[in-house]
């Protein structure tokens, strides 16, 4: 459950509205190696090291898949411009599409509000999911009675 | 990384597209206890017996938080259409929206290829956060540079 933690206020490109409209990136400065190590100071990784990391489509807004990330896959993410992940199965960096092409190019990454979950908004090539799905949650679906207002 | 376990292929409600439309949840059937026990088998809890659960809007699509269940809140939310989470820091069942008022009405839950990642797409009364933010990833933005297609 998040607790605000005054110590991880932001400091960079905070937004003072609530709306969720995707950056305009081109408009913005670059990524500097402050802005790299803020963020990753801001980080709270978990007692395994990682941090789960959200990746949404930027226009679509489609949850695409959740992966996690070390804090070396967080730097190479925010210093390439390119979704890099750490791969619980195999043990190790996990480029996304350097197997299957469909790599993500990353336009803005989200901390949440007590920093231990990422949101990336991407351009995806491709699809998200090995299955060959758009996302990794388009298979299974259950509709929930009783959810509605 | 989402490995296919054949042992998890869906079978409640398959979309065979890979639209990520939000469903019309009224005219589909409602949940049936066997629905309810499928769901919670094919999912994949962590050692902890947690899974993570991404909380989405089911219209705007905006990602509203990361929260983690464990079987009885997955279960829960299933049966009533309201989310229910286990807090980590508190140790036991969150309601969300019990203190705040901030409900969340549950129109459909997804599960991701591998089965341990859980997509809610819900009617978020209020703000998300805690904060008062309408979601958790509003305060703390970082753009990236490289990341433009």
């Amino acid at each position: 459950m998040p607790a605000q933690d005054a110590t991880v206020a932001p400091t960079v490109a905070p937004t003072d509205d609530a709306t969720d409209a995707p950056t305009d990136a081109a408009t913005d400065a670059a990524t500097s190696d402050a802005d790299v190590d803020l963020l990753v100071a801001r980080t709270r990784f978990g007692a395994d090291g990682l941090v789960p990391a959200i990746a949404q489509q930027w226009d679509t807004r489609e949850v695409l898949m959740l992966a996690w990330m070390d804090e070396a896959a967080l730097r190479e993410t925010l210093t390439t411009g390119r979704g890099v992940y750490y791969s619980r199965s195999r043990g190790g960096r996990w480029a996304k599409g350097d197997t299957s092409g469909h790599v993500q190019a990353v336009r803005e990454v989200r901390l949440d509000c007590d920093g231990d979950t990422v949101l990336l908004l991407v351009e995806q090539a491709g699809g998200a999911c090995h299955t060959g799905d758009r996302t990794c949650f388009d298979a299974d679906r259950t509709v929930v009675s009783g959810g509605q207002e």
